[in-house]
């Protein structure tokens, strides 16, 4: 199939493709905020109507336990391969709001960059896809292969519901290969193949004193502070070379050889690039390895959040009755997220002062993947990258972690092309969330090429066109 | 003057004396919150309305820069002996809102005790004197001798304009003792007078890292996280023997004679029942202390709250930009709170590690305060005490501090005394907080007794009537 009609059309419709993000972008489908579900719910229909719009003739919204999974497919033919493209329309929360220089929910377009919460993680991205779709079928009335998309809404908390329905319709799942555009370049006009990702796991600490606020001036010295008993275990967490201190957390931990850490020397992002994208002077972390080895093939434990006492403006002359910390560990091969749970979960009980109780929830367990940077799914990404680009992209592994890649390489069993089109300014998890518009067109060109080019990859089994197996999920 | 119709009118009017109550506890006073200065202002013109109500003849509401002071004053007669009585009408926040029976500022009558903020802490027991003094007005027509009202709004945070207004007002504030009630007794049916206030310095530290958010997949590992950092630091603020780790703490604490740790042993709370009102099992501190020492003639650092990362439900996978926590300092003679400032800032400069910024601020300096116990003004207070109680009190030391009485000692040359009427029951700065209405009648009783016998107390000077100094004040 001839692409250049689809690759015109989408040079000329970009202003119309803009619009439609940005007000995908308006909803503010916030997966961790209970009381976003509506809104999710209504990103989902949304997103469900474009899709039929744009010429999916299936297109099913999956009700689950979290946010809706939006299903849709189209089969050109038992002889052709088929793409199984993911995303997820699901956004962090925008706080802290007064930091962001444009509301977090209202796209906005400053020079060549939209800011928005989820322009580049993931809503822009994975309308890439839908838009490279809709330039092959309103130009030339078909696409190269059979083609369905899954796109979920509850992929930063862990994608509770995914493996679940990705299970439960291994049939109707069924393709040839799978793109997730949910990763970043390494810089403007140097796309990136991501072959790793860090698995994880997310662990609430919540330590517990008395059952109410205590006077400071009434009981200080005299009780223990929930908020500096937090702090003290806390600070047990990494020993001062920088490394997890947490007994036995290392044991699982995979060593490369020298050949595979000089090709991620040769291919990954320098010490200095790295900070640089952090916007910090001086590193820090385990002695003996580079940044990039820090953020990949080593495990990290992060602080993300402290709570204790009394927020916002002003102060109370208390001691709190209790203090949470919420952690994320990032994990590499070959430790196991329930093994590490287990470790940190013996590792509090034991620095647990006898005066206060502590309890520990971990939850959104994800194992480390990694793919073969050689199978033709990866090669016809690269070349779909220079075709667009110009550039070949440089193979990296990503300090992140994404759930569904490991959960269609188990399940599936197929590869997955991590074609990412994000920057690293691109400031995902944080305030001032943007993406650079010509990411966005070139992200559309790499999508249409990388069909055409998916027509020729080695079919694993005869395309079918099942149903999904979902009437009932979730309920 | 006889005090038997007064005793009988408090008794009779009690009903409404409570409902009057009730009205003042429901303004939201809350002096740490700027977005409710009004509601301050209200409360404090309310209260100047009430005490011209009851017959006191000149009343000013006085701008500063915070919340308004309230001065009322009825004088006799140069001949007679001037009491002061000072309040504070402000109060801590609600929050946390979900952790109380009822609303905070809707005052609900729960058996024998009215929950409300504010309603031990201090509108209740400033309350007590204004009803007192109600009670020989609406009786007598006068009052056993002169009394000045000195009602601030300002106290939760430190009382930043009363010692200004304090010093420019010397001549009109003069008088011969002091009450304030805005402490507790041992508990029902035990009064007590403190003669100790520890002092105090409040300090925000705050980490910053990156100027934004990071996420913690794209960074875990390689950046140091201030979250991490904060609590690294604030771990290193107490040794392991639960002494205040920074150097040079403990070099003006005074120590006591076994005389004087004896009395305190005999008249003061035991470790028990310390950590009974603090509703813990196991103790915790600076080791061959007691628990009432150790919050009385020994200092202590609190972490008043820590804030860091996402708030509220839900997570974020960051590392975040910015971790805060707020600290209060407890102090003792011979310590000063500006040398102790320096001593901690000293000590988080030492301790900052390189990767990150730190930032502290103190604020709110209170000296701590001793008085006599041996002085007629508070042989007066025990007696009053005795004959409404039908128990002598017994003299004890406070934790908390009462910036006021220092003031009251150093700018206006009198005794202080300190009869509270609160119980350790009362959660006070901590959701439920409440009064008990018994010692709100006994309360009552007491001051009646008290201004009675403060009849023959020696005058220090020719009592005044001198006219504020205060007119631009605050301006």
């Amino acid at each position: 199939m001839r692409s250049d009609r689809a690759l015109r059309f989408a040079a000329d419709n970009r202003a119309r493709f803009l619009a439609e993000l940005e007000h995908f972008l308006r909803y503010p489908s916030i997966s961790s905020q209970p009381d976003r579900r509506n809104d999710a719910k209504r990103c989902a229909t949304w997103l469900a109507k474009h899709l039929k719009a744009v010429g999916m003739p299936r297109v099913r919204v999956v009700q689950t336990r979290g946010n809706p999974i939006v299903f849709a497919s189209r089969h050109r033919g038992r002889c052709y391969p088929t793409v199984l493209i993911y995303g997820h329309y699901d956004v962090l929360p925008g706080e802290p709001i007064q930091e962001w220089r444009t509301p977090p929910f209202e796209p906005t377009l400053i020079g060549n960059k939209l800011f928005a919460r989820g322009a580049s993680d993931d809503k822009g991205q994975l309308f890439i896809h839908i838009k490279a779709v809709e330039s092959y079928l309103a130009t030339e009335g078909s696409l190269p292969v059979n083609v369905k998309f899954l796109f979920e809404g509850g992929e930063e908390i862990g994608s509770p519901d995914l493996n679940r329905f990705v299970i439960r319709n291994r049939k109707a799942l069924q393709a040839d290969a799978a793109v997730i555009s949910d990763t970043r370049m390494i810089g403007p006009n140097r796309p990136a193949i991501s072959y790793a990702q860090r698995g994880g796991l997310r662990a609430n600490l919540e330590i517990i004193g008395s059952d109410h606020d205590l006077h400071s001036g009434n009981f200080g010295g005299t009780v223990l502070n929930p908020a500096q008993a937090l702090c003290e275990m806390i600070a047990k967490m990494h020993d001062d070379r920088g490394r997890v201190a947490i007994p036995g957390f290392y044991t699982d931990v995979r060593g490369w050889s020298e050949a595979e850490r000089e090709f991620m020397d040769r291919n990954g992002p320098s010490d200095e690039e790295i900070l640089n994208d952090a916007g910090v002077d001086l590193e820090w972390g385990e002695r003996g390895f580079t940044a990039y080895e820090r953020t990949t093939i080593r495990p990290a434990l992060t602080i993300n959040s402290l709570t204790s006492g009394h927020q916002g403006t002003g102060g109370k002359s208390i001691i709190p009755a209790r203090a949470t910390a919420k952690l994320s560990f990032r994990l590499v091969p070959n430790q196991q997220p329930a093994e590490v749970g287990r470790l940190f979960r013996d590792y509090i009980t034991k620095l647990t002062p006898q005066q206060v109780r502590s309890s520990v929830r971990t939850f959104a367990p994800i194992a480390p993947a990694i793919l073969d940077r050689k199978h033709p799914a990866i090669t016809a990404a690269v070349t779909a990258y220079q075709k667009s680009f110009g550039n070949k992209p440089v193979f990296i592994r990503s300090g992140g972690s994404i759930p569904v890649a490991r959960t269609f390489q188990e399940q599936l069993g197929i590869p997955v092309a991590l074609m990412g089109f994000g920057l690293p300014e691109d400031n995902i998890h944080a305030p001032n969330e943007n993406l650079d518009l010509s990411n966005f067109g070139k992200g559309i060109e790499t999508s249409i090429w990388y069909l055409a080019l998916a027509a020729n990859l080695p079919q694993v089994n005869p395309a079918r066109d099942s149903k999904l197996h979902s009437h009932h999920f979730g309920h």
